[in-house]
This record gives C-alpha cells, structure tokens and sequence, in this order.
C-alpha cells in the first residue's frame, strides 16, 4: 500500500467539499478559522508517518479531548466510572435531555456533553494543587511538552455556554457532580480549548492503535482500557451520526465541532483529518469523505 | 489458540448463569422451550468447526433472521433501502414510536421491529408466485434446504402480535409500506419463525467472516455490502445494549429473543451461541457472557 | 342582550376569516365541502333558538361525537369508566404516542383518539344485537330521529385510517381493548361520520346547559356527570388549544374537523359554529373567532 | 347557603387526610412546618369573609405567588407577555424539559418554573434602583403593607435549587432571559417564599373575583386580563393535576408546594385553603378534598 499516494488522491478528491458547510460560529474564535483548510495524516503503529496539506497547522481540538479525559478517568477510577455515566449511543440529539432526565441524571454517555462533564468531575476529585491531570496525561501521550489551551477559546465558551452551564446544574441537582458545578465548567471549558495539529494528534492518539503504548514508549492505558476506549467511541463517538460512521467508515472515531476528527484502526494506524466546515450533524464534511475514502481505497476498516 | 479448549472453558464457566433470567413468555412456544440449554460454535473462514454443549438443538432465530433479510434487501435493491430506513442506533427502548413519529415513519435502523417490517416490505414487491425469497437466501446460504419455518411459532406471533401491526398500519399511514400491512405481517410473522441450530447458524453467516462468500462457495453479497451490514450489527443488533455489547465483546453481533446470539469477527470466524434466558435488554444472558469470555481468551476483538 | 344582532354582527366580522385555512382534506368526502360556509346557532335554557348563516346545513360532526359516547359511557360505567383512561390535557401533539407508551396504554383523556377508541370499547360492551347505542343517545338528546351516519364519510375513513387502526391494535396489545379492534374501529369511524347542522347540534347538547336535561325533558345525565363532561370539554376539548381557547373564549367547547364547534354556557346557553376551514391545530378558524365574539359581546364567560 | 356551618363540616370530613401525604422535605424551612395544620378561607365579593382553623397562620405561598406576577407582567407588558411563553398545559411532568427544548426555549405556560422564570425576567425589565414591585403588588392587593418574604426560605432553596438554575441557564440559551440569570434566579426564590395566611391570601386575591378590583378598592387588573388570569389558572395552574382538579373541585386554582392553595368562583367568592402534607402531584391533598367538598355542598362551579 502506497500510503502517502492514497492521501494525495485523497486530498485531490475531496477538494470540491473543503469550504462547504457550516463552521461553528456560536464560540466566535472558531467561526474565525479560515474555511480552506485541509490536512490529513496517517501514523502507523510503526511510527511511520505520513501526511498531506495543512496536517501542522494548529486547531481547536474541542470533543476530541473527551477521549483523553475518558482514558484519564478509566485509569484512576476503573469501573467506576461507569457507575455514573452509561455507554449506549445517544439516539436523537434532542433526547438527550430527555434521557438525562428520565434516566436520573446518568448521562447516556461520556461523549454526550452531559458525560463529559461527569467524567471531567471524577478526574477532577483526583487533580490538587494547581496541578492539571488532563493536560499533562495528553503532553506524555504526545511527547510535546508545548500542547496548550487556547484560553481566547475557553473564554468565548465561558461566556457563552448557557447550555452546559445548564447541563451542569441539571447534573448536580441529580447529585451526579461531586465538585462544584462552575469548577467543573471552568475545566470544562479549558478541555476543549486545547489546540492541536493532526500531526500532534495522531502522535497523542498512538496508544490507541498500540494496546495502550504510547510513541514515546510510555503506557497510557492498559490493552483493556484501550479496546473499551475505542468501542464507545465507534458506538458514541460522533455525536448522532454513530450509524452512519460505522457504515461510510467502518473505524472507531471521534470528532470535535472544530472540524478535526480522529480514527483508530486498531493494530495498524491512526488516521487524523482536519477540515473546519461541518456537517449538519456537526462532524467535519471533507474530513468524513476523506476517512471513507481511506478505507475504501486501502481496504481496511474493522468490519 | 486451541478453540477447542476455550470452548469448553466458557462452558464451564457460564454454567451458573444458565437457566437464569426471563425466557420470552409473550410467545406461548418460546416459553416452552426447556430454560437450561446452552450450545455454542466457533467457525473459522477455514471452515472448522468448533463445538460445545447443545449446539446441534434448533431453536427460533427470531430477530437474528432481519441479518438474512437485510442482506436480500441490499442485493436486491442497492442503496436505495437506505431511503426508507435509518442504519442509527434507536437511543432507549420508549422511544421508538416517538422517533418513528418525530422522523415521519422513517424507521432508525432495519433491526427495530419497525425497520423490519419495512426491509421485509421491500423483498415482497420482488416476491411472486409463491416463491419465498428470503426462506430460499436461508437455505442456499447454508447449504442446507432442510431449514423452515415453525409454523406453530409463527401462529402464535400472528395471533398475539398487536404491536407489530399496529406498528405496520403506523408505517402504512406514513406511507412507508407499499405492499398490504397484513402481507408483511404473515411474512414478518414466518420469518421470525425459523428454527435452526448453532451449527446451521454458524454455517448460514460465514459469508459475513468471508467478505460474501458462502460455506458452499456462492457468492451471497459483496465484500461491500457485508462490510456493511457488519457495522449496522455493531451499532443496532442487540437492542438497547449496542454500547454494552461493543464494550464487552467488541464484535458485531445480532441476537434474537430466542436466545440465539450470532456474532462475527470478520476475516477470522463466526461464532454462534444459544441459551434461551435472556437480560433485561433481551439478549442471552448466557450466550452474552460467553461471547465475552471468547474474545477476552482468545484476545480478538474489532477493536 | 339583543342575542339576533350580537350573531349579525358576528357573521359580519367573522366573514374575512371565512374559506381562509385548511381543510380536512385526508379525508376525500371531507375536502369536497364548500369552503365558505359559515353557519351559528345560541341556544338558550328556556329554548329561545337564535341563528346566522348556514346554521340548517348539515355537516360531518367528526370528534364532536366524543362527547356523546363520552357521557353514555359515564352513564352505563359510572366512574369506572376513568380506570382506562384519564383526563388530563394532552400536551403537544406528537406526545400523544409517547403518553400512550409510557403510561402503558392509558390514554392522557377520553377526546384523543386513543381515549375515544376506549371509550367506545366500553360502550360496545354493552351493546348487542344490531342496537347502536350511541347513535340512539344522540336522536333522543336532539329529539331527533333522522340524525344519522354518512356512509360514504365513514368509508372513506375506513379505507385510510391506518394511524388510527394503528392506534387500536397498540391499545390492544396493552390489554386497553375489550372487543376486536376491527370491531371497535367500525364503531367509530361510523361514529365520527355523524351527520348534522348546527341547529340539531344545538338541541342535541341542551342537556350540557340544563344539568343533563333534553330539549324534550329527558334526563340524559345527572347534574354531577354534566358537571364533569364540561370540565373535560374545557381541558381536552379542543386538541392542543385548550388553554388557548380557555383564555380567549371562556367555555367548555368540544370541536371536529369537520370545522364544527360546541360551546356550553352551563345555566344559560350552547353555542354551535361550523365553518370548514381549520387553523393549523385542526380548529375551525372562523368558528373559533365567532367563539370569541360572542362572549367578549355578551360579556359572558365562565371565567 | 350557610358558608360557616359548610366550612365546619368541611374542617370535620377532610380531617382523616390531614397530616397524610408528604412534605416539599426538599426545601428544609418547608420540611419542618407542623404536618396537621389545616386552615380554610371563603371571602365573598361582599367582603364577607368564613374561616375554619388555621386560617391565620402564615405559610410559605410558594407557587401561589406566580399568579400575582403573571397579573402584573400582564399589566406591564400587554398580550406582549405571550410572545415569550404558552397558555398551554404542560402535558405529563418529564415532558416539561422537552418541550422546552422541542419549543426552542417558550415554556409552555407561565405556571411551570421555566414560564414564571420568563414572566419574572419581564417584570424585572421593569424594575429599578431598589424597588420590588411584585412585592409592592401583593401588599396593595392584600391592602396589607406587613406581608412580606421569608429570607430563611429563600435562602434554602437558592441554596439547593439546582434544577431552577438548570432551567434558567437554558432558557438563557435560547435568548430567552433578557436579565442575568443569577438576578432572575435570585428574584424568583424570593417571589417563592412569600409568607402569608389562608386570609391575607383570600384578601389579595379578591380582584380574580370580582373583575379586577381589590379589597380596598384599588383596580389591579382589568377585567378582560382577570378573565384571562383565572383561565390560565384553571388550565395550567395545578401542576399535571388540571384535568383532574377541574373534574373534581371546578374552579380556577393555583397551588403551591407549600400546601397552600388558591381558588376563584368569578362573581362570587375566592376560597383560600393551607395544609402542608401533598399528594404525589404536589396539590394539597387536604386542601384539594376540602375544595371539592366546597363545590358539591354550594352546588357552585363554572361548570
């Protein structure tokens, strides 16, 4: 398999789509991205790495850092986790609500926005003195001590996110929030802010294709962990369209409305995409038909 | 890896767990159905065949034969079935019929019982002259004409089925049903009645491990299409437990309220698993938890 | 109160209104109907009969018949007839399948089609023998032996009521159905086929003004099941505007989509309207608004 | 009628209910009023005024004291108060959510707590440098400069009213709140905690029954917003209970958590009634038996 002349097609093929759709302009630094942007890697289990267009040019990581927090949460609670969040899909995006309050405030899962904030809550019962677990779990997993929070984008979400400030007491009036619900919003928000390139995140995400190894040698997770990981997020890892996903692309993987998405064939590679316009469903559109073009043309998914 | 050992193993292992939880009572002969069976088989590409406890018993696939359908469905009418049927996971259980009302008759996923009784309704408008198209995919995917209906358990749907019409008159006023909704009942009705065994079952779907190719060497679907109906087992084939399932096994999977599960790790095998007392959710609660042990032992998963 | 001149002034204002608006046009013989009729009737007590426009023409009375079975059912099971179904307003239409659901087949009130399906389940358990219990209520409230079924209405609805046959076999399958939901269903679109003016309708419903007693002194409820069939009409009567109808007209009124409309004044009056053309929430849309008139005019209300 | 002697029997008959059902035990100052307390008020237009046991102790208004502020957003803002919220009832309690949410942010009604969030949002547009004017109202309803909040009351629930501020965060994600949330938020848990007895409630409430004038003269409301007032009450005002409350006592009625209730006969008398102990709805389940009680022995409902 040519890999690198698999992403050039890849790259040319999309071309037409990259531009088309909607950016995120509810958090107004987002909606400032330029519309052009297209770049995509391919890292091996190998550490061989290959790349095409803008795969070094940083961006706001958003939901793909729940992956981060969800590894950081199984590796310091264990099953305990999931005493408090469930992993089924979400179903239609307007039941989550419904779902949160029928189900007594157990977030369907740790993707939905409700799940990550319960998860990030359970990391932080364990994070003390100043110290930030989260990021400092995604500089080890990257071997990139500069990764950092983009806080102009933490603070446009803080002032604007009514509906996870909403979430969070509806949350804690469930008892379902430990700390308190502006601390846990604060690093909420922080979470999402990190920024990234595809290549920096297709090095984080290493151990997922390795059974839990990070590019650096380092153990992020055990190959338990690692299998689970990537099974919730083939069956919640991108929002409502998990269905769809699963059919076009056949690979676990989890997007961010900062149109970055990342995927896992387990044992073989991770593939990461970049490309600012979203779908309705608020996955990136080019980045999609790139990934299902991936497995089509190199044959492999997990089906 | 000696299957044959494993095999036994999970036999062994799961024995507690037999005879426990709810048999489907709804169906008078379902609910005859001695509670302590338990079988299982293991096939591999290169058709070996594994085998432990009452693995050569029939019992009634139920929703295990919307996989059979399905199929047909795709061959028969390519991706246009994607018109009239969702392929999403159906979120909790109560909110089928909102979605099917929400979504104005277009079924999630054509594993819900909704999205079936539309699947089936495209195979019928092929269907003529008394041939039964999905009976006749059945026996030439296993080899085996000796496989039919249970009439006296199809006698008993019909009979007690008044979900499933009113379901189908609900499709019909949706105009999501071309032909009568009581044809689509009475095929509905039979084809949740086929009896067939572990063995037979592992024989049927090899062409799910192989990329379309059957036992017998016919091509049943192409390497796309079982590609395909692969990821819509994973997010759709065991109810409301998708999610549970992907974490706990990892395998695409559909199971049916007879207590038959099969599940394929394609390229490598098919394994089928049979006890009748189910979970909460409807799946085997045996064969769930044998399915577990299997890719735990043997270390394969998708993921 | 010069009740003749309030009901020309009314017809006069209201004409603008008239022919604007839908008709029911699912259901063919219905769509047929000329758009720009408008007929009124007041009713008083003492039998002083006051009327405007097209109020001798008679019309498809549809849900109005509700009310009918309704108190036939409360006069043959007494309260027991609320163990099957309650009365409580709906909420918004598209939860009616989802209460239905959730409350495990007990319909929200006894004016959703669910909740009339039940209810005439109930009357036609006491009823045999080619008798039609409901249709002989109606002729001795209205003294009125010509009142009769539109066949060709009921046949239409018969050939494409497949929502509410969808309806009936749900009901079914929860236990909520007595009789054969075939049986059941040819009551009630024969029921919702019945045929009057507004005139008749007035007389007819006398016995809501009177506490219970006809144009012809029959006792056709006591005070206290009048009492409540009003209550019900002024919570449920009028699908999802029922606080919308309370707020802008002040009196129980129970509508048909048909484009006819009951009001009571309990001690003084009943008020009927038809008018074909329907606002969006299946109301007659002049109806309504003669409605309104008539008790910001009279300055009655039972509010 | 002999109203005193009424009352007498009614103290005695409901006097098995008294102290049964449960306490609002998630707000503490509630949770610790004496279960036995049972009080009853009927105030005529005529200024006649019959009361029966505890009719002078104050208790906790609660809910009650939305009436009073939708009257005056009423007066303040016009018909222009219902571009921001429904006159509908809100259908099954879980629903509210989801409706707030299906509806993009209108709450249904202004009774439920999102509704009278917003109707307290427009009166606070309204109001400035220190002034209260729902306070303000009340006093010069009530003619009774000495009512006043229950700063213990109000500090609990601002201390637990997780769910409130869930609802008032979202609604300010739709641009539903104008205000800060927290002001609003703050506002409402003092509106809730108003303290006043079965009499000074029944004296503030005159203007419902008599068109709009209050005990001392004063015009609070015009009659046509009275009309209106009452028939929100009677669709909206008792929580899920509408239907059943207008079927069994027929009479507009607020309620509030803190057992105490309100009901209008227009024209006629308001009936005040407090006892803590509620049904599993949240109505006072003494109070809403001696309602009942009132309406079958006066022979007097709208219905």
């Amino acid at each position: 398999m040519d890999t690198a002349r698999i992403l050039s097609e890849i790259a040319e093929e999309v071309r037409p789509l990259v531009g088309h759709g909607r950016v995120a302009d509810d958090i107004p630094p987002l909606a400032d991205v330029p519309r052009d942007r297209f770049g995509m890697v391919v890292r091996t289990v190998g550490n061989e790495v290959f790349s095409v267009g803008d795969a070094r040019e940083r961006f706001s990581i958003q939901s793909i850092a729940k992956v981060f927090s969800l590894t950081l949460a199984m590796r310091l609670e264990g099953d305990a986790v999931w005493d408090r969040v469930g992993r089924e899909p979400s179903g239609t995006a307007f039941n989550s609500l419904v779902q949160l309050e029928v189900e007594h405030g157990i977030p369907r899962n740790p993707f939905i926005n409700a799940g990550a904030l319960v998860v990030l809550d359970a990391v932080l019962s364990h994070q003390q003195h100043g110290q930030d677990l989260v990021l400092d779990f995604v500089r080890r997993a990257s071997a990139n001590p500069s990764v950092g929070y983009d806080v102009s984008v933490a603070g446009a979400e803080r002032a604007t996110g009514h509906r996870n400030r909403a979430l969070a007491h509806f949350l804690k009036s469930f008892g379902n929030l430990k700390n308190d619900p502006d601390r846990v919003l604060d690093a909420y928000f922080l979470l999402c802010s990190i920024s990234m390139s595809c290549a920096e995140l297709a090095a984080a995400f290493q151990y997922l294709a390795t059974g839990g190894i990070s590019s650096d040698g380092e153990e992020m997770a055990t190959a338990r962990q690692v299998k689970r990981v990537n099974a919730v997020m083939l069956t919640c890892g991108v929002y409502d369209e998990a269905g769809d996903y699963a059919y076009r692309v056949g690979l676990p993987a989890k997007s961010g409305v900062g149109g970055g998405v990342v995927a896992v064939m387990p044992g073989r590679f991770v593939a990461t995409v970049w490309s600012p316009c979203l779908s309705e469903k608020g996955n990136s559109l080019a980045g999609t038909m790139a990934l299902e073009l991936l497995t089509t043309k190199t044959a492999l998914s997990i089906f």
